[in-house]
């Protein structure tokens, strides 16, 4: 297995693959790896030739008050999981931000003043807030990253209201992902359904030449969505989080045994999370296409939570299809 | 010459060139070409094996109240003019906002609400100004694009101060270019100043792996910068915009004797085209690299200016680099 951190040695290990004839698969994650994140790495070995997971915890999509510094890691057992499965280039960049040039990437400091800041104005734009994710915040000294992707309306909401820089981030460093390694199929997981659906309009928009699979969220024995983060849960916390699954379940039924309004099956598992000892950010049932807030339930919705144990924040949903 | 409107055959020309082992280069234009263009070209066929002209006049750099519309064409002179140059492919889509889906792509209308729309807070962000340019504003009843780059900085100022939505729209547009032609050259004329700045930032920043060549203003023979535009000026306005390049001219022999106060440079420039009838948009010195506003000149420069005569807008720049 090819471990790969310079992003001209990925795009070459790419392309003589590709020029070879065969077709490749990529799987961006940002490492510390669980069962979840293997059933998308077995995915991608059936869908491509080659099998390339990409290993960056992105600081794009961090905001400077959010976990990046305590968010987990463990590259080594992660390369041995990788190795056994088979994969064949494991992309590991140390900073996909950095572009190593002097003069013309420079931070705010250098520049005089900005033709227009502060006055931007005119028919066609209202007050522009500007967004800041680690990747401004420590770019100071020269990095200079300052293009970002936005799929303008599925980024809002949901996750996109409480972390309004992380799909901006996410869409941005899978972007840079797809140029570097040229991959054909890309699988994502639906646990992050919000994520996947903006990377599959954002592939449709961009016209990049990848198909992008989404596959099911894979749980713990009890029901408990896997995700990287459950390590950061205390036991008792751990125990309590299992309200979210579990009560997205009941709506689940519920809504399988006719229920089709929305107000009391939110208000239902907001309770039982609330009572469990979580915090709801948010639990809304949306369109499963457009992620547009539904009322009542006519067409395929996904109820979609996150909430707060502790410290640690966790996403689950269920695809109700009717 | 392949005369190319479908995206994805577009891609298979492009791929099984690139198969035999030729590089690419393109030139993306709204078409309407003149000698400014046609040199871009000529650097095309040196820097790559196949060269790749796109001729499209794209509705996502123009705001409803622009020129979108009147913009000149003549696809049948201009297709002419590239054959005899030896062109090897052109690539005219007809829409390449219309993704031709049904459910999914859905306009405003047929979404309930909007999960967070209005109540975009956190720390993070401003209250957010909506863009809004020709795709949005005829895409309602199924088109629904809505990725756009931007290039967040640079982006801002000289040109976009009174055309807000004009640099996302050409980042965007020319991203999708890419990802359809996958070119490894892409060559841009120098008298789009700001653009070339932001398509190589975007290039940079996005981990294109394509070669961005800048090219030299090209000026008729009394001076005024080529433009699709000019047609479009009467004879005594086409007489008044010659202000520009003149004055230009002057301030460049002002700073090459010894002048490093920009305010003076910008007021005389102003005054000159003002006198002859135009209307001065913007007249700025900014830094050649960073497009940051200049007080006094100590390092390259360049001088941009913007002005109406009569409904045409017209813009031009002179490199000043001491």
């Amino acid at each position: 297995m090819a471990v790969i951190r310079d992003k001209g040695e990925m795009r070459s290990w790419s392309r003589s693959r590709r020029k070879a004839g065969g077709g490749l698969a990529l799987v961006p994650t940002m490492g510390y790896l669980h069962r979840g994140h293997l059933s998308l790495v077995e995915e991608a070995k059936k869908r491509a030739q080659f099998a390339v997971v990409s290993i960056y915890v992105n600081p794009g999509q961090f905001a400077p008050t959010e976990d990046l510094d305590s968010y987990p890691s463990d590259l080594q057992g992660d390369l041995r999981r990788l190795a056994e499965m088979g994969v064949d280039a494991v992309f590991c960049p140390t900073n996909l931000y950095d572009y190593g040039e002097g003069r013309g990437v420079v931070g705010d400091g250098e520049r005089e003043s900005f033709a227009g800041a502060g006055s931007i104005g005119g028919g066609d734009v209202g007050r522009e807030g500007k967004l800041l994710s680690c990747v401004e915040d420590r770019g100071g000294e020269g990095a200079g990253h300052e293009t970002w992707i936005r799929v303008e309306r599925l980024e809002k909401g949901l996750c996109g209201s409480s972390r309004p820089v992380f799909f901006r981030g996410v869409a941005t460093v899978v972007a840079k992902l797809f140029n570097i390694v040229e991959p054909d199929v890309v699988v994502f997981g639906k646990k992050d359904y919000q994520q996947w659906r903006i990377i599959r309009r954002m592939v449709r928009d961009l016209d990049f030449a990848i198909d992008v699979v989404g596959l099911e969220v894979v749980r713990e024995i009890d029901g408990l969505a896997m995700s990287s983060r459950n390590v950061l849960l205390s036991p008792t916390e751990r125990q309590q989080a299992l309200s979210i699954s579990e009560s997205l379940l009941k709506a689940k039924v519920a809504v399988q045994n006719g229920e089709t309004s929305c107000e009391g099956l939110k208000a239902s598992v907001t309770r039982s999370i609330t009572q469990a000892g979580g915090r709801v950010d948010y639990a809304e049932i949306v369109d499963q296409e457009n992620l547009g807030v539904v009322k009542r339930i006519r067409s395929p919705v996904v109820f979609c939570v996150a909430a707060w144990f502790g410290k640690v924040r966790l996403i689950d949903n269920v695809e109700i299809s009717l």
